[in-house]
């Protein structure tokens, strides 16, 4: 555990600079709340012009403190913040908190003083800046001016969160607040200088307060570091959350002028979060809602939901949106139903549906616990779903009661859907240990999340990289089709057979030793779509071969004025499903895409991606795809059914396409950044036992 | 209007048949909150066991009643009600709320039961069984027993609400007064042995109170006069917005089995929803969210979204999710950054982007309504969002009250995301005329439910039908090929040439004669499957075709032992887009299915459907498809770009498409339930001028 960031989090003593007397000031708030929240440390108010805030004396400088802060809450504005700074740190104090904004995320000059603040700072760690603070929920210290601290009491709980948005940080804590979710840590880094979202997720992975850890995210500056820090805390078994803002380019560029920094595509993220485990909350409610059911330490081992309800309307919500998102909500089995009846004094309860129908148990504890038994108990379901409908809310306490006491006899998740407008209920089920929602999405999105991090498998550690191969005598620039299927190959990516010809009867040649029907094409490292130009033709034979390679020539210079020097004579590839393998790179790293080929695929961008791991001590060191990885992104394509057997086709050679993937990933991991540009399409996956073709391609190498 | 209708909503006088003396029991309810929200009119308990509840007499039976009553609420049981509800319609009253379950919903002794009800009711109007009643807002006038009514006031307003589900009406009734959304009237229509949703719709849209109508829906029993209701309310400028459940299947069976109705399939309600103008809400939260938003009569004419903020974080969130849905967040042009800048006193403020962070506006009015106007009067926006973050919660009156002052200079629509959890500011903020939401999501789908009204354009009246066609001459069964083909051709869509032949020398005159290349298949009624059997040869010519049809007839006989006496040869259809066009009839009516063909597109279920407009008046009388229906059908598909010229593609015969849809509809509307089953399968889409073909097809005859 970094020790700058334990002092940061949970400091002996702090010095606010800059603080005002005047509570109503964001100046004279953090002392103000560190006080109303009880802090029991050491508070030195900095302010030359104030002899004292309240019952604490003021200081008049940094050099005039009577001890060394831990942490020091920096109030001055961007013009001086880092003069002070220089200051805290050749006093030795272990981090400084910089609210003032006018850094990067205005422009030019305000980047120049977010450089002069690292300088400043030395080797003192710095929170910001343009940062609205922190705030330690377990042990009750706020270094934070957010007005959502006007709040007399917050709920501490498991759930540590680390927001790149100060404003969001406000509103998580008081949104979480009202709904009993208990928090750990609020950490807001934005523009972060130096602590970024990493070092926290390390820290609070180790925080024995935080068993969960929700991330606002608008940017990752250090994808290597992050995949250290989010695998790291799947180890130590917290899950991670994280909402990301840029889903759309409006919101990625709204993001950016926020806190200046450079995003990657949203689907980048998507593959980097899919990849170290991190569950991607959807909407920014599910960021709360999805750690509160996984806070609980319960565990989802499949889809199938009971649903216990009261009132028809609200059960059938719950069960329909499950049933979107592919849970299964089945009939009590015949012991549960019969568990069920017994408990149903002369009624003539129907148990052949879920939503399970118990008109009495909103009222009757003694039924409720029995019916939230049977259920747990039963072998048909993996979760149960509790509608808390008008009548349940006479008796809060007695409901709350009820199912409390059946926690402890199963470990199977259990939570609540409060139908009419109850936040107090709502807020009593959450704090004794049943998260409780208002939208059937929020169940959905909850158990969904749960399910997700008990299937998560970390990536393999020891799986045997392909051998380095020698590509000490690449060229530079773009290569023509012929190389860059050489590399591909050299790469161990099987290629169609191919012969590169200059003449009519060189043609012919390559067309009789290749057999069958040929393809012929231009050759030029300059033209990169071929057929635009009539530089390729189809299903010629040997026969035909020669007197096309001429009127290819003639037509290409006619369109375009090239002299057609060279051209490729290459089997016709058939019988197979056609995919696109390249490689995608942006401020996120290296990715492998692969696609679906062809034009209505195209149209439902059909592709998925997967990041090469970056080792966080050497970013230039890039690891191959395992060949899970690669199999998981031939699956997670939607027409995947096209390669396994979909409509009695014939199953494709998935084996050999991984092989590819791997290799493919291989190439760009060993080549880095001289890989500028790559791209295999089409890729021709035959039936199985036959292989794959790469049939076309492009490198560029720097 | 109907009288009926208009006295159950509005009477002057109600009977509640069963009624305790207890306020406590759910039977005790209905007098004590008839009484608790201000009543006006006469209300007579009946119960032989009670002589008075408080200052009211009790009436021992329906007999000695002193006058008849508008409304009688019945209490009783399913045993009991039938009774009551006799006598009540012997004595004059216009209509009876039922309140007890045990009905159709509980199986076929339940439906016994609710025949036995209607026919007790003669010509008295029932709401429910099953109800939990109805509350008209705009009255006060409470005649319902849901513990939602324990709240001591509610917000009377413009929406009113039909719900198919009891539980979901306290639902909706608490969390509106909770945000402080008005409704006008609430009624639970449940079993709707008589009155149902279109009842309603059709009375409240001429209802002076009501400005929008939502609607939870569990099934359309009636979708005849759904539509006219509908169809009305929007002719009466009245838009409607629905949640329907029943997305999946395990909601459709919760639906089902919660009301004992039959559903149609969801596609269905999409396309019936969508040709009727009603918007439908995506989750159950948008079923308030978006008639907030319509409730204050503003015009959203274009997607370009203004978003004002003081604090960055919730502004992007706003902005991501509106990007994601397709509306643009432009920067602000010159003239209104200038506007802006002007407002900034010694402000750096950057005016480049939009969200427009003004960082003073949260606490100086006078500069907030100067933000709202200059965005509000700008040509570069469509609709503004507004911002509240922790800062303006200090002085909620004077922030509701400055965006309030704004609203009369412009009718754009103004609503609020409200950041942190501040629920009291959301409902001062939406009772002002400001819709407020707490989910970014609210905010969108509420621009796009505008959007949809706004765009809505009712079916025309004054099409020309096209004629009728002879078909008095029709088999009936499964017709073969051929015959199937000639039906959708006497309906006037164009089919691919071909000749009916049984040996291989007609074969060959068939092909001479249709020239080029030809297809061969089996012809018959029976096999469905043709190519699995072996039964299609591609690209046969009149040299080969008497070859290839005895090798044909062989293996199908090989294959399924069938011997094959009749063949199609017909002609090769190349260079277009596959289509299907087909049937779909269910509980819902008879709708015309247009999807892309391919393996590739019936992966991503790429279908669109329309109903066939059903006279409320004469249910058989179907009529077919517009061409403006019928176009947008094709727009609708995902993969329409195929047929508009998609990376370079030729563009397709729209038109020609077009008319075959209008054309396949008149055939499924002229046969009406003669008609089993239709598809053809591929409809082929020439280029442009080339027409569409019919390629193959499948009809059913009763």
């Amino acid at each position: 555990m970094n020790e700058a960031i334990a002092r940061l989090l949970s400091p002996r003593s702090v010095a606010v600079i800059g603080a005002s007397a005047d509570p109503k000031k964001t100046t004279g708030r953090p002392v103000a709340y560190l006080q109303k929240h009880g802090f029991a440390g050491r508070i030195m108010p900095v302010n030359p012009k104030v002899e004292r805030i309240g019952e604490l004396p003021c200081y008049p400088d940094i050099a005039s403190l009577p001890e060394v802060p831990d942490v020091a809450v920096v109030l001055l504005g961007a013009e001086r913040a880092h003069l002070v700074v220089k200051e805290l740190s050749q006093r030795g104090c272990a981090a400084a908190i910089v609210l003032a904004s006018g850094y990067t995320e205005t422009g030019e000059e305000g980047a120049r003083r977010q450089q002069q603040l690292v300088e400043a700072a030395g080797a003192m760690r710095i929170l910001g800046p343009n940062t609205i603070g922190l705030v330690n929920l377990t042990d009750n210290i706020v270094l934070s001016p957010s007005g959502a601290l006007e709040m007399d009491e917050f709920q501490a709980g498991g759930i540590g969160v680390v927001s790149q948005s100060g404003g969001i940080l406000g509103s998580l804590l008081s949104r979480a607040a009202a709904r009993g979710i208990g928090l750990s840590k609020l950490i807001s880094t934005s523009n972060e200088v130096d602590l970024e979202l990493a070092d926290f997720i390390d820290h609070l992975a180790e925080d024995p307060a935080t068993k969960v850890i929700a991330l606002y995210v608008e940017t990752v500056r250090n994808p290597a570091s992050f995949r250290a820090a989010c695998l790291k805390a799947a180890r130590m078994g917290k899950p991670v959350v994280a909402f990301k803002i840029g889903r759309s380019e409006a919101g990625a560029k709204a993001a950016v002028s926020h806190t200046g920094a450079m995003a990657g595509a949203d689907s980048m993220y998507d593959a980097l979060f899919r990849q170290v485990g991190v569950i991607r909350a959807q909407s920014f409610s599910d960021l709360l809602d999805i750690p509160a059911a996984l806070c609980t330490g319960r565990k989802l081992r499949g889809g199938r939901v009971a649903i216990l309800t009261s009132t028809g309307g609200a059960g059938t919500l719950v069960s329909d949106d499950l049933g979107v998102a592919g849970f299964d909500t089945p009939a009590p089995d015949a012991a549960t139903a019969d568990a069920l009846r017994a408990l149903q004094t002369g009624s003539e309860a129907v148990l052949d549906r879920n939503p399970i129908d118990v008109t009495l148990a909103g009222l009757r504890p003694d039924l409720l616990r029995g019916a939230i038994n049977a259920l747990l108990a039963s072998p048909s379901y993996d979760a149960l779903v509790i509608i808390v409908g008008s009548s349940s809310l006479a008796m809060p306490e007695l409901l709350a009661g009820a199912i409390q006491e059946c926690l402890p006899n199963s470990d199977k998740p259990v939570m609540a859907y409060v139908s009419p407008h109850a936040p107090e209920v709502g807020a009593l089920l959450t704090r004794r240990g049943v998260p409780a929602f208002t939208a059937a999405e929020s169940c959905t999105a909850a158990l969904a999340g749960m399910l997700r991090v008990q299937r998560f498998v970390a990536p393999a550690q020891d799986e045997e990289a392909p051998p380095l191969v020698e590509a000490g005598d690449l060229p530079s620039g773009s290569l023509d089709e012929a190389q860059a299927k050489q590399l591909f190959s050299r790469f161990g990516v099987p290629c169609a057979a191919e012969r590169v010809v200059a003449s009519p009867a060189e043609a012919e040649a390559a067309a009789r030793e290749l057999g069958g029907r040929v393809v012929l094409k231009i050759l030029s490292s300059q033209i990169t779509h071929k057929s635009d130009v009539g530089g390729v033709a189809v299903g010629l034979g040997a026969d035909t071969i020669g007197e096309r390679i001429g009127r290819m020539a003639a037509e290409v210079k006619s369109r375009i004025g090239t002299d057609a020097q060279r051209f490729l004579v290459q089997e016709m590839v058939a019988g197979g499903t056609e995919l696109i393998l390249g490689m995608h790179r942006d401020a996120l790293g290296t990715a492998v895409l692969l696609g679906m080929g062809g034009v209505t695929a195209e149209l439902f961008k059909d592709t998925t991606m997967r990041l090469l791991a970056q080792d966080a001590q050497d970013v230039q060191g890039l690891k191959p795809l395992s060949r899970a990885e690669a199999l998981s992104m031939a699956r997670d394509l939607k027409t995947w059914p096209l390669l396994d057997g979909f409509r009695g086709r014939p199953k494709a050679d998935v084996e050999a396409l991984v092989d590819a993937i791997v290799a493919f990933s291989a190439m760009a991991a060993q080549l880095g950044e001289r890989l500028v540009e790559a791209e295999i399409n089409p890729v021709f996956v035959l039936p199985q036992g036959q292989g794959v073709r790469a049939a076309d391609g492009v490198v560029v190498l720097a």
